[in-house]
């Protein structure tokens, strides 16, 4: 295993109720007025937001709203965000929904104590020092925002989607509680199912030199999505598939299965923040296109590890059985696998190829990457 | 799963040469002076002593030295390690060694801010409410304190083998560095894998409710200690085996293979304890002796589970055979598995009893482990 520095500071709180203590979580660090975050109404509808401006209010814990985070979130409500913050003086970021939520409060925590521009962030022009301290309660399990230190933002005006990571960004507690999910609708379940799914396999892959311990607890994580995604989509209601679904999404990038693993990167999180930020696709269904098209073009590069895939995950024996399995999979469970089912036809692969290619750069992985590669893998996305 | 709550606070910085850096991390938290605890000469024969105290110099942190920590650590040099923290005002406790000499270090960091006998903590009749922070380089790969709130002491005296567990005894920083491994003896090493083993199938055997993702966690942690424990049997030099075994061994009693599980206890180490506190058997020994044994005994209160684990850990099709296989394996590497291996013969199951029911007691276990199951269960062992 290569050498590695792991120190993850996050309290979870698992479980059902568990976001009726937010109150006395945030007032247990002297904070005395947050920046409440959320996205749709939804969570006014369903009783969340009640339930946590109730425990606010009992440990004498002031709130400024800020609604309307959107899927794919936008910097523009990022700095409406950082501008109330700094207007109203919150001593804390509270982050109610999905990864999208909370990315955007991660954003707006880093960029509220800075004086300069907070996209500089995301361009590796400044560095993060400081943020004021996250609190969450997730109500989506895909993204594993909620125990890391990393947040995605689209820049709607320069048309890209990229990220920050900072040690800052971690959020101070974050509560999980199943029972949130279950109104997550079976569309969103299925992106999901693919967004973990992503996170697992990219350090699998492409890494240089990957541990087998590390391997098998990802192989956990992805046995997990799938059991529970077929469990979940015949039965929203069942807590436990539920929890283990939660439990894996966090699991699987919370820096635990990257631990020791030398030289790997993010081609298919490069590829898809390219749809996304082009087209609004969501990022899970996005990523359900890019990983098998991805995976025939780079098969050839680690065959080893795709068999490895093949037989742990599919009880296949051959690397493009694994991968044709996968892509049945995602077919059955109703996320896309095409580009066409997300409107993006032949086309667009230009356009595509040249925003994707300035992510590589981003993400230092140009020299592999090219253009006839990015577009030689969107063919195969066709 | 059922709710928890996790936070782990404790960095760890796994690898080659971390260990020197062990002074800019205890001077980065303001601290000036510790106390630093070990076991054998072994470190100051090896350059490891020397390695730490150049470091620590170069940090401008004072040291006052307490060697002399054996296995089954015991109480009387936790007395003298808490008179000697004191005399010196120590502002931390760094400990250089394995689990016992980190157990120690625990129990000496919670103990040097107490007015009160250390032991109240151990048998419960006081909670640890602060602790000097506690700084560690492990060299034996085995116990998981490096990351975890807990510490196993003897006291000689009364002849109980107790332990704490306190959120203030996390350790602030742990490094582990795979290559102060290598020489651990062919004898601990076998001694090793039967602990964290044994840390790793307490849960899984007797929770009343198991997750299928804690579960394959655990299975992989097993897998690797018996794969990578084959190898450096035969190769102690092999840099990522040595690595692999040291990440499961931190990983099977770090907090995340317990998660969301209901209603488990630690027959093994309760049992285990006894022979330690007895006879002074090297712990991992004396849970190699036991848990076959235990494992015969119990097969039947969860039958489905013994078939799962001689499936995923042996390719086995009965629980029977998945408990054979493991006996054998114990009996290939090495480790005992019976009593009369420890020197312990059928006349003293009467006094081991006595002393294990005592320990049933404390662990809240005394309706289940009854004498007459105890004395079941040795005989099993003989």
């Amino acid at each position: 295993m290569v050498n590695f520095t792991f120190h993850n500071p996050t309290k979870i709180e698992f479980g059902n109720d568990k976001e009726k203590q937010i109150g006395e979580h945030i007032a247990a660090e002297g904070i005395n007025k947050v920046l409440l975050v959320y996205g749709s109404e939804r969570i006014k509808k369903e009783g969340l937001f009640d339930t946590v401006t109730a425990s606010l209010l009992e440990n004498g814990i002031e709130y400024v709203e800020l609604g309307g985070i959107v899927s794919n979130p936008l910097l523009s409500k990022v700095y409406e965000g950082i501008a109330s913050a700094k207007a109203h003086s919150v001593e804390a970021i509270l982050s109610v929904g999905g990864g999208s939520v909370l990315d955007s409060s991660k954003a707006i925590a880093a960029g509220a104590l800075y004086a300069g521009d907070v996209w500089d962030f995301f361009t590796f022009k400044s560095q993060i020092e400081k943020a004021l301290p996250i609190f969450d309660i997730i109500t989506l399990a895909a993204t594993g925002s909620e125990m890391n230190s990393t947040a995605v933002v689209t820049n709607e005006t320069t048309q890209q989607k990229l990220f920050i990571a900072s040690p800052h960004v971690y959020p101070k507690v974050s509560i999980i509680n199943p029972e949130l999910q279950k109104s997550v609708s079976k569309e969103y379940l299925v992106y999901s199912a693919a967004d973990v799914i992503a996170h697992s396999i990219e350090g699998y892959f492409t890494a240089s030199y990957h541990p087998d311990i590390i391997a098998a607890y990802i192989e956990a994580n992805i046995n997990t999505v799938i059991k529970t995604t077929e469990i979940l989509l015949a039965d929203p209601d069942d807590y436990n598939a539920r929890s283990e679904f939660a439990w894996a999404a966090t699991q699987a990038l919370n820096g635990t299965t990257y631990l020791g693993v030398e030289g790997y990167s993010y081609p298919n999180h490069m590829i898809e923040h390219s749809l996304s930020a082009l087209y609004n696709v969501a990022h899970g269904a996005g990523l359900s296109v890019i990983m098998p098209a991805w995976m025939k073009w780079y098969v050839s590069h680690n065959e080893k590890q795709f068999i490895r895939f093949a037989n742990t995950i599919f009880a296949k024996s051959s690397a493009m059985e694994g991968i044709n399995t996968l892509e049945s999979w995602f077919e059955k469970i109703g996320t896309p696998i095409r580009l066409s089912q997300c409107g993006i036809h032949e086309s667009e692969i230009g356009t595509i190829v040249e925003n994707a290619y300035e992510n590589a750069k981003h993400f230092g992985i140009a020299d592999t990457y090219t253009k006839e590669v990015l577009a030689e893998i969107l063919v195969l996305a066709l």
